[in-house]
């Protein structure tokens, strides 16, 4: 069972040398420079060890490996178009550094490139594969539909934006779990426990991440402390305190979501202190612990010695405890 | 075998009961409408016709021929954008009666939604087919990026021409052949005459194309004539007409591509003039009749009876001899 370090050297290594088509350059190499941003390989990474953890040798894995992190970066390049983000990971988004079209078009070849790696395995492994790939390929698209839903409705229920971040992220962690499982024909039980692991880790982060938005400083999470806030960011945090809220409290909100001149600091501070007055802060946490709870016991669930679950805990607990 | 107003009727009623998707609504619905703005439908109905024409019932190839219009509907919409075309059979385009996010999220999805047509067939020839169809994806988006490129150069080669054009469009029709060819089984040797015979129908139909826009009046097109001419397209009959000019002539040309102010009929005649002068317009109608004798004559090389390539031969002619 490899680490996580090793498995990042491997699937870097592998990506580096398998890299993406040749001409037009125009087409290919906003692509190549995009994936050399570079980025944590959690999804690569999962499949890889989800192989492993099913007693297969995880090089037989890096071309689906490849496959689910072309979709994520497809899936990047076009949400930053829609997102109007400047900014991937400290550099130029692709719409930004070349064009609108450039971004178009190099992610939807990034995303036929994808379907070429599942291509590389033999008929009935590609075929599951490639139907696992499809439902969750869609699922984000929905999911990523829903997210930009949300932004212009008034208000959200907070079972729907669970919904929209179970179809956005977790779905892909859910699907790179079972595609390592398949690679190493797992029995379908074990396929199942593999992907709701993955699942349920994927909310448990998402849910993570919103937290540390607000909760965390700057410094601990490289994000500006609040930019959730800010930007009227319809999180699990703002739609489950709206719906807690008494009438007056819910008018304050409503309040500083329409208004376009003030204080960044006192809007975040003002907001943070209702998710407290609600205890909703606390109870993300909670949600977050039952997630990641549920997802470790799917992993138990897996009938593999419990020595080869070792490498994927150690990964979910560095992924959900980003707090510290 | 049936007739293309048949094979077309067969395929609009597949279509209709089949509206991709449900949820949500302003993912799917764009979709739906673009999907329901028609056209010729040309490529499915080369699926079912070369499906027939390899002895197999043409509803069994309805999957196939699904994910062919799909995937040629994913291109119009992404292709709208980057053209800014606010108009696509008369009617507005995705981006503008919705706006831009939905036409890439909806193509994104039309994309994913073509494979999982593809998914219908059993491993072995889903495998071939999603091979096929991964190369020819790719393909076409090459085919656009080289497209766009040309927009930006002063001057591109006639052959580097040729190459945009089979790559954007004349690989589609020999990927929809070919597939018709795969479903029925037919030997390798058929199934490279089938994909030629599309391929070259293609280059002919294409270049028959930029020929109509010149030289049929809008009554035959029904489109404005010469419009290539006033957007400054580079298409075989100018470019082939800078190859052959003198360098007075070419001056000419330049001065024309260059100016922003003029009256469109003096520029339309003025080059049209031109491609007299240096009888391109006669080389493209012999171009067009090379192309379509080398697909008739991988037509002729597949082995089936004669009379069973009859309604091919029908939708070939109908398709090249759209100027009378």
């Amino acid at each position: 069972m490899q680490t996580v370090e090793q498995l990042l050297a491997l699937f870097n290594a592998h990506l580096q040398s398998n890299q993406p088509g040749k001409e037009p350059d125009t087409l290919y190499e906003p692509l190549r420079y995009f994936l050399a941003l570079g980025g944590k390989r959690i999804r690569p990474i999962l499949v890889l060890m989800s192989t492993e953890l099913f007693g297969k040798d995880a090089t037989e894995a890096l071309p689906a490996a490849t496959a689910i992190e072309l979709f994520h970066n497809f899936s990047l390049i076009h949400d930053d178009i829609m997102d109007k983000a400047p900014l991937r990971r400290g550099q130029q988004t692709i719409h930004e550094k070349y064009n609108l079209n450039t971004a178009i078009l190099s992610g939807d070849a990034t995303l036929v490139l994808a379907y070429q790696e599942l291509m590389r395995y033999e008929a009935a492994p590609a075929k599951h594969l490639i139907k696992l790939f499809n439902d969750t390929a869609l699922g984000v698209c929905e999911g990523q539909q829903y997210d930009m839903d949300f932004e212009t409705l008034s208000t959200v229920k907070v079972e729907d934006y669970l919904e929209m971040i179970r179809l956005k992220t977790a779905i892909l962690l859910g699907c790179a779990m079972q595609m390592g499982a398949i690679l190493a024909n797992a029995a379908p039980d074990d396929q199942a426990h593999a992907y709701q692991f993955g699942l349920k880790t994927g909310m448990a982060f998402q849910l993570q991440d919103d937290w540390l938005d607000t909760f965390a400083s700057s410094a601990q999470s490289g994000k500006q402390q609040g930019g959730d806030i800010i930007a009227n960011k319809k999180t699990w945090l703002l739609l489950k305190t709206m719906e807690l809220a008494n009438p007056e409290d819910r008018t304050i909100i409503a309040d500083w979501l329409t208004k376009t001149d003030y204080n960044a600091a006192e809007k975040v501070e003002a907001i943070t202190a209702l998710y407290q007055k609600y205890k909703v802060d606390a109870a993300a946490q909670h949600l977050i612990q039952t997630y990641t709870d549920e997802a470790f016991a799917h992993l138990t669930a897996i009938e593999v010695p419990v020595e080869f679950k070792h490498q994927l805990q150690a990964l979910a607990m560095q992924l959900l405890v980003r707090k510290v």
